[in-house]
């Protein structure tokens, strides 16, 4: 794809979390996003047919960005090292505007919208089975006990990480960060159970 | 209160949180739960003038269900097994039928409206200050060490259960008690840090 069709969809995306987060995903329509962008619906539709292809646009990325940071991790030869930088990219992550408001109405999408909500869920799957390979590498090298119950471990913090995203959107002001030590060690003693 | 009133209310509630769970908040309309109670508009209005009233009540109701067993772990001499037995009554509680889904269609309606963000954040804070009074009681018993950042470690406990009960809608099958174990092992950790 051309720089300059990522760019527009960028934009889109842009302008349609900013609509989302401000009215809610129902009440927004497809003119509220093309106006906030400023370009002709069809521009807009060009690249996002509805709002629920726009949805569906954050849960791939989300998930993309997600698998990035989980290959990285898979790559380290230490894995608390590892887990450590993971929690940090993740508070980073889900501290960026917006994110917090459009994972809220995702979520909310998600109760009743099957399509929606089978993105999601292979999404989510996606980066669980990754989460728990890298848990599967760290047992190969000795630094994880054979009998952990890897899926119920990496459920857990990926909880962790979606109650905190919804906290943030309950408070936008609080600092993540602040939490890092004491999730890195909730953690720890989870995966050395 | 009369118990017919409460039960009437109960009623009402309980089709709101069907209809919203099926049609998500914003597509659900007051003729819907009317229809889905079977009563009239008049009977439904003396209780609830609108959707957000409804949301409302959910709000506190989950509030004062969590402010009564909080109460009754902060009665317990010991503060492992108050918190063991909350977090099994908590996982039952989140496990309940429609209270994720409910809890998903909350957590996208705060997010832009002011007056029910309002409220969740009030009864939030209730929840939080009353197991931060739980922890401070456990410190004047010794059980907790007195340096221990009451209200850090408060914030990561709610946000696990959150982000459980947000999984919890997305896999509605799967068994939020296999679970129990590791989750107060976490705790465990968390406070003993």
């Amino acid at each position: 794809m051309s720089t300059k069709a990522e760019a527009r969809q960028r934009q889109i995306l842009a302008a349609a979390a900013s609509c989302f987060a401000r009215k809610g995903f129902h009440q927004t329509t497809m003119d509220d996003i093309c106006r906030e962008v400023q370009l002709s619906p069809g521009s807009v539709y060009r690249y996002y047919r509805s709002k629920e292809a726009i949805i569906a646009a954050f849960v791939e990325d989300d998930s993309r960005d997600l698998s990035e940071l989980l290959q990285h991790v898979s790559q380290q030869p230490d894995l608390w090292q590892g887990l450590d930088w993971l929690i940090d990219q993740l508070l980073a992550a889900i501290s960026s505007p917006l994110y917090a408001e459009l994972s809220a109405e995702i979520g909310a999408e998600t109760m009743h919208n099957p399509a929606i909500a089978a993105l999601v869920r292979q999404s989510d799957q996606a980066n669980l089975q990754a989460l728990i390979e890298v848990f599967r590498l760290a047992q190969q090298r000795g630094q994880l006990s054979a009998t952990l119950d890897l899926a119920s471990t990496a459920n857990l913090i990926i909880a962790l990480i979606d109650g905190l995203t919804w906290r943030k959107g309950l408070y936008p002001d609080d600092d993540l960060s602040s939490y890092a030590t004491s999730i890195k060690s909730m953690i720890k003693q989870l995966l050395s159970a």
